[in-house]
């Protein structure tokens, strides 16, 4: 058995907060974080390679994986399923290696209160201030207002669901948010669900108690 | 209203297994972190200080002080009773101090389940061994096998309840543990349930939004 059990990292934000530039600082600390691979039902796009962008899968296939317990969450997007594959996720973590996933409340959510919820670590990344992701969302697009409006939306919708996380970070100093996200995963990794080796351990103890007495 | 909320920090473990030096390097290494002073029915004994060592108090005023749940713990052992008083506690926390509370499983397990509970960050020390625990117990006793052997009992009870606590660490290397706690009280603080001025934060942010959309 491993020396300890992995964790399931969950890192939310509303789009533009530093999740991805944070999600690569992790895994350039530490390379054997891994990340998890969505599956989706939608369609490649130019230059995206299966299982490795995502695991593409047929809706029927997709379906079936649901319906044997083999998403770990998974949800409708315009038209097209998303979900988080167990198995290699199950693999990563009795193997001792953290799996780190991107995803939105709704994806958290569900994980929390899976099987697995008792290994996650969910951290959620707040943005200074509105007006940045504002300013961000309206220049990287050539969207309609409308456009920018929902996605705004989106955003408030993400971030009020703040307070289902463990951890909540807000991100106005890229260097310290990621200081502080190494600590809270160092930390975590030592929490007494992640060291099976314990059991083993006082079960020893035990046996010499009994010996001694 | 402080940056921060301060953290009850548990440290339990038998006797023996290096739990008051670790206390003493927390301290060291933070000097705001408090120790919880405990309440006592039992007699000064000579050296010791009203209000440094223990709160001596009388059976009456310990006994109205719990029945006005002023007492976040308490126990009776061997004819006096033992506790921790809430007050000064609850004024450390809001001010962003933490506590360190040196207690036993039943302690432990009675702040975990009271209204500071979700404040609590919760400690074990185990040994590397028992032949350990009881070569100190025999050396630095002249007391009889049958004392000896009660308090190993004593240690094993202790031992057993291992599983309640947050982290659990085999304290094999003082070096290497102290550093593991200063990374989980380092990590801890930074817990949403610490962080009061997150709310603060949210509403501004909504704030911003409404004024955006």
């Amino acid at each position: 058995m491993s020396q300890r059990r992995g964790l399931l990292i969950i890192l939310s934000s509303p789009s533009g907060a530093g999740k991805s530039t944070l999600s690569r600082a992790l895994r350039d600390w530490d390379p054997t974080i891994r990340f998890s691979v969505s599956a989706t039902t939608r369609s490649p796009r130019p230059g995206e390679i299966d299982g490795q962008d995502y695991h593409f899968l047929t809706e029927d296939q997709f379906k079936r994986d649901v319906a044997s317990g083999e998403m770990l969450e998974h949800a409708h997007v315009f038209g097209n399923f998303y979900g988080s594959p167990k198995g290699p996720v199950q693999a990563a973590i009795d193997a001792g290696q953290d799996v780190l996933f991107d995803i939105d409340w709704q994806g958290a959510q569900q994980i929390r209160n899976s099987a697995l919820g008792a290994h996650t670590l969910s951290i959620f990344i707040l943005p200074p201030s509105i007006t940045e992701l504002h300013r961000r969302l309206v220049s990287r697009d050539q969207d309609s207002p409308d456009v920018i409006a929902r996605r705004m939306q989106k955003s408030w919708d993400e971030i009020s669901h703040w307070d289902g996380y463990d951890f909540v970070l807000v991100n106005d100093d890229l260097t310290k948010t990621t200081a502080d996200l190494k600590t809270i995963v160092t930390a975590t990794r030592l929490r007494r669900l992640q060291q099976p080796a314990l059991m083993d351990h006082v079960r020893n103890l035990q046996l010499e108690f009994e010996d001694l007495t």
